[in-house]
């Protein structure tokens, strides 16, 4: 039976080839996705999810979820996204809907009516979860885990400290950080193990439309941050919905986690410490990505995913 | 027509005796009253409301709220009063139930109801509006006023910065006084001046068994508390209520507040800045309550509940 | 016998008055003067120091300080005094030079040559305190008390948080407030009790040249700042020397006071616990001042002045 | 012509290799030794520095600095150095005493008389430093660089954020890097590739007494601690001082470090952004070591030191 995954995300041009990844995966079961202001504002990030379930051809709903992070003003990232999220990707108008639910409610009914089943993986700034761990604080024990592709434990991508996701929201990462549940942090020192190089890239040559539509629009407006000039782009989001569905491409390790909200010059960093009493972890931080078999996995999920496009 | 008033709380004595008040004014219709964490945990408020509401003989459901803070550990003041918030009331156990809606909800659905209309008034800890706004940010738009008993000008009860409600949840708190909508901040400055002194006591011996089973046990208890010894104690949360229900029992000043989050010592301060140009103005600060009408209002209003008292 | 007085200021137009104070009063003997960044620069309030020992004909000599405050970027109060920080008060060039020490070996010196003698009194940031206290911590036992104006226990002047002198230095305030000695704090709530009115000034009309080339000149110039149009200016820096020669004039209360460096909206404010348990205590905060018993010390000192001032 | 030093420090065991490495190398000449609270207390790293004195027949004077942080408590590393610093070492009582000026004093005075020629390195908190730059502003001027051991560029030691001697002293730290010099930073990423293994320390087994009372049972209580049990402990100032010896040993990136004062998780921390456009760069930051060379460089030292120690 496949695995049920509820993604929360902020598409985002990597949170585009984590959906086709998940679609693409007979292993999981989409249940749900919800959106939340990140990469680019809530507008443009619903937007995105519709038009890339239309293009994908999914059937999972999408709702929209919080506009602005949990205390702070509003932080995008329009510079490696693109000003509307997507690059150099242009798709057509979404011809389907939001959901009427918020995404908090789409999250905790969903989560209710499976527990113990659904991997909840939120990729953009962690503000849903946390406005859904205040109204429904048993989503803590629904969860089957708790997997998130934001932070660090060396150094930051926005700032010397942060990662953007933890950057974007530092309370609500706080807040989800400190929940009592199980929480696998994919963080930069994961992610840039997956680099698309033009080794990479060219295995999806053969994609036809997901490639010249969407991945090769997509990368090479996201390949020009200076970030990833010298080895290709890290396709971070990815990563997390891989660790969904096998955990075993990861090596992780336990360690106790805080965000710093109180910083000058770090707030939003992800504070690891390996050498805390294992009583203080809480969360399994991934260490060590076996990137051919992720390049692999990622490929075959894309193949069936370019096979079965809608027209 | 009657005012309408949504009244959050976290009963509380001075909640009590501000239920009161509204529920025995003829000038306010109460659309419901909504819980938190604050004075005791959420469990002991949710409970105190709906044995306020059965002792009282009131028809506003009753809404459970949030369980903890935006950001931070829970923090609340058995001290003043008494572990089940109450102090020395005992009140039967509540008949009714609390509403099967959250009240994050009820308070979105009721002011989406009725634009314009409702006073969104709010006596404890900030956490519920901050998650409305978060799920809602229209409510900013519908609700006809913002009105708060929390905060202070010059100095703290809890500690020397800051008042409890704003020090139990600073980060909603922001989120609160941050928000595009008119606030009226009922602060210590102004609650100070409604001291219920053995002269005000007097008026309330002639109220039967609202005096003998609710005043006189939560005054006495409350009036223990070393900061009220001397002059007797402030009845807070009843302060924002009268606001409602008449203005013009109170002097204000338009001010910029902004609450300290980051503070070592002064977390949870409501930073008042009087001299800010005024486009940076977002609070009307309470400053001169006309206090012997004020005790004439609180007088009539428990007159007609004493009256009104079911069996 | 006189009390000896060791002076650490920022002149700065009251600074002047503190000074005209000292030196008219047969109480005290002022041992020396020392000089730091505060109301303007360093260059300005060093040269102020120099130029008012000349005017006045004090012979204590005049050590420079520190230029800049502990930690932060400096910050100085031209719009209250002035570009070159004593108003419209024009003096000579100074003839006489700083000495060749350090204000803070001055400091050390001073207080290691004559211990429990010395009252050190600062009317200006604390960074040459903290200095001090850095390179000789025994300054804690030697100095007979310690006087400063500075600090507030309900709001502030240069913003609603924080009084200029400890905004201008927060840690070095911290480090000052935190050392083992017997501070005595003379901050806005007690300084805004000494109020030059007309009727006050209408006593030095008769002084002659140090009415018409300072005190005049000096309080229409600060007079100006919007803080003290209603009620006349506060002559702040002249309190804290009038406590070194009467303490009679002032009613003190005993307290905690701790100094936030952290807050976003309040560094620089004295967190000021008058409630902590009494081993916590550090300060002695003053309250009420006598005002018509400072005019009097005030005016006869300045006659003092008046009546011997060099050619 | 040997290039000048000046070693502020707190000894430390690694802080008497360094000593011992600048003491035997014929390309430095030591003009002082200053001492501060770090590794353990004030009178002990002074102590400590005399025994050294002593011990290594260094003739360069000793000058006793500050005994705490310039704003925070004391923190030291006894667990690192033992209680009193140097671990397992035993010397004898020092025979000579410490500088009659204090290390603010000798620094000032040694960098005034010949400016432009001694490398000022500091290899404990920076408290004098920062003393020194309050007293007088032109040392940095005078200074012809300022090599420091502190900071990491990815994660601390103490704590997963901060290095200890940044941490200990977080705003001292601060002042030093905000100072308009050239700073060199030799951080953990540096002195985490100066590792005593098996190898290394075999080398030293020919030194005589250097070896059996300093050497060997100094690495090995420091190499206890369960940072080092993998790869030996890094040797971390005696990086410093080769910097000083011979920066070819070292690459370097130029970025602008700026130290948290203000994080709850991450004070002491040195942000490093390597992406701040050059004018904002205030530091070279150490990134690759020559362990190679270095190891021999230090070997030679030694064997020049152990081959003069008086009897």
């Amino acid at each position: 039976m496949a695995k049920k995954i509820l993604i929360d995300c902020d598409p985002g041009i990597d949170d585009a080839l984590a959906l086709a990844l998940a679609h693409g995966s007979p292993e999981v079961d989409i249940v749900g996705v919800t959106t939340v202001a990140g990469n680019v504002g809530l507008e443009h990030t619903t937007d995105n999810a519709l038009r890339l379930r239309d293009f994908y051809g999914m059937e999972a709903p999408v709702a929209r979820g919080a506009a602005r992070p949990l205390v702070r003003e509003s932080l995008t990232a329009a510079d490696v996204h693109g000003n509307t999220g997507l690059g150099g990707v242009v798709l057509p108008e979404p011809k389907s809907k939001p959901s009427d639910r918020h995404a908090v409610d789409f999250i905790i009914d969903a989560l209710a009516a499976a527990p113990g089943e659904i991997s909840l993986t939120a990729v953009g700034p962690l503000t849903n979860i946390a406005l859904a761990l205040h109204k429904e604080p048993r989503i803590t024990e629904w969860a089957k885990e708790f997997v998130i592709m934001g932070g660090s434990y060396t150094r930051g991508n926005t700032n010397p400290a942060a990662e953007f996701n933890i950057l974007a929201d530092p309370e609500g990462a706080a807040v989800a950080f400190n929940a009592p549940w199980r929480t696998v942090m994919i963080g930069l020192d994961l992610t840039y193990q997956a680099r698309a190089t033009a080794a990479v890239r060219s295995r999806f040559t053969s994609l036809g439309r997901l490639d010249t539509e969407l991945i090769t629009p997509g990368l090479d407006f996201y390949g020009q941050h200076i970030s990833y000039r010298d080895e290709g782009p890290a396709i971070h989001d990815a990563c997390a919905v891989a660790y969904v569905i096998d955990p075993g491409l990861f090596q992780t390790r336990s360690a106790r986690v805080d965000v710093e909200t109180q910083g000058r010059f770090t707030s939003g960093m992800t504070v690891t410490d390996f050498n805390a009493t294992p009583d203080l972890h809480n969360v399994d931080v991934a260490t060590t990505l076996d990137a051919e078999r992720f390049w692999t996995l990622l490929t075959d999920a894309f193949r069936n995913v370019a096979d079965n496009l809608p027209d």
